[in-house]
């Protein structure tokens, strides 16, 4: 089943898991276990990306909607538009500012500092929609631990990126976005390096982890059990990296 | 609803080209080309995603920055943020409307209808910044002929999406962006499937199309030759698509 890549190739690795993940799960052991069921295994210079929920669950993250008491301006906004008023609420509580609320959107500055739908709290995929699902507490504290579990497991140090799907201004569809990151860096500068013309490049700093992340989401489907993969190929840069690294600024941010 | 699919794994294959694309040049003899010398062909299923600039420059979408004559206001604003005012005029050139001009970055909305930096001018991969390389003038009729050029040529169909670097709103650094396709639908809609717990995913339209243009932006690195990539192994959905289908109306935008 081994395959080796050619040179420049980049190969996006799905890791199916047999199981859904439950509170105080050991993420590291279900990829490891899951790995060696489908023949597989990290290469030295593999990145690993993960979508959140895993990691949530993992760390608990849930919360039953009916201990939610919606304040009564939660109700009346959920009602105009037919939302579940305690998801608005525990939203609210989740941020850090209302960057907008309008149309029945409500997009939040979360205490992480991303600026996302309802503060990024999922109900989707959580038993029949009475449990609300939050973004982690630390997501690179999260994607550090993992790091660490999993050199522990296998011996190789991959770097992590934790994900989740947000919507974009101006653009239609939901997209992936890293929101965790341990072991490498989220941008790739390239500002100051020569073109094949000798022409300097001036606005090339490059969002690596959140293409990294965009990758990752083709072959991590909503509707199969493969919540992480392997990408295998990419040269990234080694190093500490925080996704704050990838925030702008309020102050230098033209769309808020 | 469809069952729950098999995931493989995704393949994305870098073509790299042997020399610069040059007005009138055929891109699709040029990319059969290098794959011919790499040992490499296109398979059924394949997608191609190709950065505009070889599609710009071989439909001689450049600009000798000589020959313009930039407004008195341009000129003014050029000089506080220490910036060509010939770019910036020609940036008000090519577009619909300005977004935002404020600490010497201009977010114009282009006349495809992106919303961009300079109304994605370039200047750095172009012979020493004396001209600017614009936008192709229909992006999705570009893609189109390059998809029947390639079936005449392979006997194969492959969707094709031409992609740019785009800033976002938000988020440091640039990601890759679709800005033009044919022969697949940019967005894969899972509204009203269910997710393994039965529940019904809500909010579930995905940018696969963009998302396939930040898988590509690993492999097609701005200091390579490779300005185009095979993605091998995604499951799209075939069909007319159109970049007008991840546009989001300025109507229902609120981050204009």
């Amino acid at each position: 089943m081994r395959k080796t890549s050619k040179v420049g190739e980049i190969r996006l690795i799905p890791i199916t898991l047999a199981e859904e993940i439950v509170p105080g799960a050991s993420i590291a052991g279900k990829l490891v276990e899951a790995l060696r069921r489908g023949r597989q295994r990290f290469h030295p210079g593999d990145i690993l990306v993960v979508k959140h929920k895993i990691v949530s669950k993992a760390e608990g993250r849930l919360v039953d909607l009916a201990s939610i008491q919606p304040s009564a301006e939660s109700v009346a906004w959920a009602e105009q538009y037919k939302l579940d008023a305690r998801v608005i609420e525990l939203a609210l509580r989740e941020s850090r500012s209302v960057i907008r609320r309008k149309n029945g959107v409500l997009i939040t500055e979360t205490q992480h500092g991303f600026l996302c739908a309802n503060s990024g709290i999922d109900v989707s995929n959580v038993d029949g929609g009475n449990t609300a699902l939050l973004l982690p507490e630390d997501p690179d504290r999260s994607a550090a631990i993992l790091r660490r579990a999993l050199k522990k497991k296998t011996g190789i140090s991959v770097p992590v990126i934790i994900t989740d799907s947000f919507g974009r201004p101006w653009r239609e569809g939901l997209a992936e976005f890293a929101i965790g990151i341990a072991g490498m860096k989220p941008l790739r500068d390239d500002r100051g390096r020569r073109d094949p013309h000798g022409y300097e490049l001036k606005a090339s700093v490059e969002a690596v982890a959140d293409e990294l992340a965009c990758a990752a989401g083709l072959v991590c489907g909503k509707l199969n059990r493969a919540p992480a993969c392997i990408v295998r190929g990419f040269r990234y840069d080694p190093g500490p990296g925080a996704v704050r690294d990838l925030l702008r600024p309020a102050a230098t941010d033209l769309f808020r």
